[in-house]
């Protein structure tokens, strides 16, 4: 029988990776196929793995059948195994995100915790290339820019030191499933039916077929462009970073060159700047990115521009610097708190850096 | 009633594009609801037009029914008209191309004559906001990179006199049928059901109703993604002009630099230079580009990279060159012919550049 094509294009990516043999490597198991291959693959290279598991009791008893599925895996091998657990759905709820987005965060905190924890610099995933065809079609589908049509990254970086890879993302299902049966694993159906786990269903089983009727290789024109897309992405955010640097002041920005920078660039610097000063960019969108860039182009223009938050951007002199309205509000007296003057935006920026 | 929402979008393009009101203009009608539609408010607009038609011969009496009904179109309303007439099919079985591509070819050179015979700097045709989505998913289907993704281009230029522009590209198929409706405008349907044609009547019928049901606002998405792809394209085109100016020597191409550019840089530079150097890109693939870069970079690749048409890219010293086959064959001697030597490609140059 031979190895697998998933073992194959593991030890491909294994390589490419650079990871060394002997690190300590924490593998993220759901309990679902993909991430049960990926853990039997990697016991068959004689990885030394730590197992993690989130439980996000979003499926109740299911969701508990799952972590007991991923105990006794683990500790059937005499694996070290951290289990993460917390109420998603609470979470997302109080902070009134998106259920995905919560569940994506809690998941990546705990996996660089169990990584510190254990003094790993890696952790493994395992999303496969039917994943990266459907994220890639849902951010299409969602309206999202270029910037997102890259898809899944094969590497990213959780913090200085640990670095989470998709070792499987050359993988198809199809490839998984031949995996487990060659191997005989058992693994765990997941049945979810969660608004977003929902469309990616429809995603799978409706889209991607019809798409297929059209361009049989659509699969991997989808992937070729998504890899295109991230190459031009990668080099607009080295030359972006560049041309930020260049132009803050402090906490402002010098926006009196920003009129004749080509949009491409311009667009992406004051995204850039933005999510600097304001630590993201949850809720911003299209229109209030275009609102800012009127803003740092045309100074007959209006003079401030409101972003989610309580956040304001505000033009003074060719610059534009980003005020929490919280802040200025407290600091200053009611009646001026409508027109925050500079002294106090900068006191302001001085107060949340120290936090 | 009022005007209808196609005459206040064509107006703002109108004024958008800086037509000059006296001009003559050369408007493109097929005799379907949208060109129909366009030369119906340009004539209320009061325009001085001049209708042009291309019979492809697709259709045989339907396309003669088109014809007619457009010369109707015309002398009712006492306009100057140019007819052209070619079989399309033929033309694209005896160079092997596909049939889109040849009757665009075929009506572009044909609008461009005909607006050099009135005198015209203006061609107008009909395209709408759906076809432009329809493009765009079309491209994305057949795995064209992000240079294609753009869609549609507002404004096109023929050649330095005359420009090609879709003033209707922001009117929704919905618009043009309310238009027609409202003026109560006869037009004719097209029944053709070509291979290509077949893809976008699927894609118009199937394709975009499914992908409403994930976003009812997945037009705008694609349209939206489609803008920012045409911003970065043109910050792309003009970086990508610059860096091949400078490389160039003559008819080579200096690429000891190459191997340090970013990818987004490089790929697009080799395929710029190769588009001027072979004047098309006809059949060119994304694996030939790619042998192409690696040949560019790995100065311990091959030494030369074989291209559709008998073309060749040599490398040597550090510079890449085009020669073509057969003038090097007929050239020098038999023996010789499968590594020709610089001399003789300088020569093919020569000759090329004098035809």
């Amino acid at each position: 029988m031979g190895i697998t094509a998933l073992e194959r294009k593991l030890r491909a990516s294994w390589r490419r990776l650079q990871i060394s043999p002997l690190a300590p490597i924490i593998v993220a198991v759901s309990g679902g196929p993909d991430s049960t291959a990926l853990f039997d693959a990697l016991m068959r290279r004689g990885a030394r793995l730590h197992v993690a598991h989130f439980n996000h009791e979003l499926r109740g008893d299911e969701s508990d059948g799952d972590e007991s599925f991923v105990r006794a895996l683990a500790t059937g091998r005499d694996l070290g195994l951290t289990v993460g657990r917390a109420s998603t759905a609470e979470a997302a709820r109080r902070t009134r995100r998106n259920l995905e987005a919560v569940a994506r965060e809690q998941r990546y905190q705990f996996l660089l915790a169990t990584a510190q924890a254990q003094g790993a610099q890696w952790v493994l995933t395992g999303h496969t290339r039917d994943d990266q065809v459907e994220t890639i079609l849902q951010r299409l589908l969602r309206g999202t820019g270029p910037e997102g049509w890259r898809g899944i990254h094969e590497v990213l970086a959780l913090d200085d030191e640990v670095r989470l890879a998709r070792p499987l993302l050359g993988v198809t299902r199809e490839d998984v499933l031949a995996h487990c049966s060659q191997y005989r694993l058992v693994f765990r159906q997941d049945t979810s039916n969660l608004s977003d786990r929902f469309t990616r269903n429809r995603v799978r089983n409706e889209l991607l077929p019809l798409l297929r009727t059209f361009n049989p290789r659509v699969d991997q024109a989808l992937l070729r462009a998504a890899r295109l897309l991230a190459e031009d992405e990668e080099y607009f955010r080295v030359t972006v970073a560049e041309l930020v640097r260049g132009a803050r002041e402090g906490a402002s920005l010098d926006v009196r060159g920003f009129a004749a920078l080509p949009r491409a660039l311009r667009r992406r610097a004051l995204r850039q700047w933005l999510r600097e000063e304001r630590g993201d960019l949850l809720r911003v969108t299209g229109a209030h990115l275009g609102s800012l860039e009127r803003l740092a182009t045309e100074s007959e223009g209006g003079r401030y521009v409101e972003l989610p938050g309580h956040w304001r951007v505000e033009r003074r002199a060719g610059r534009i610097r980003l005020i929490h309205q919280a802040d200025a509000a407290a600091t200053i007296d009611g009646a001026e708190a409508s027109k925050p003057t500079w002294p106090v935006a900068e006191e302001n920026r001085e107060r949340k850096r120290k936090k």
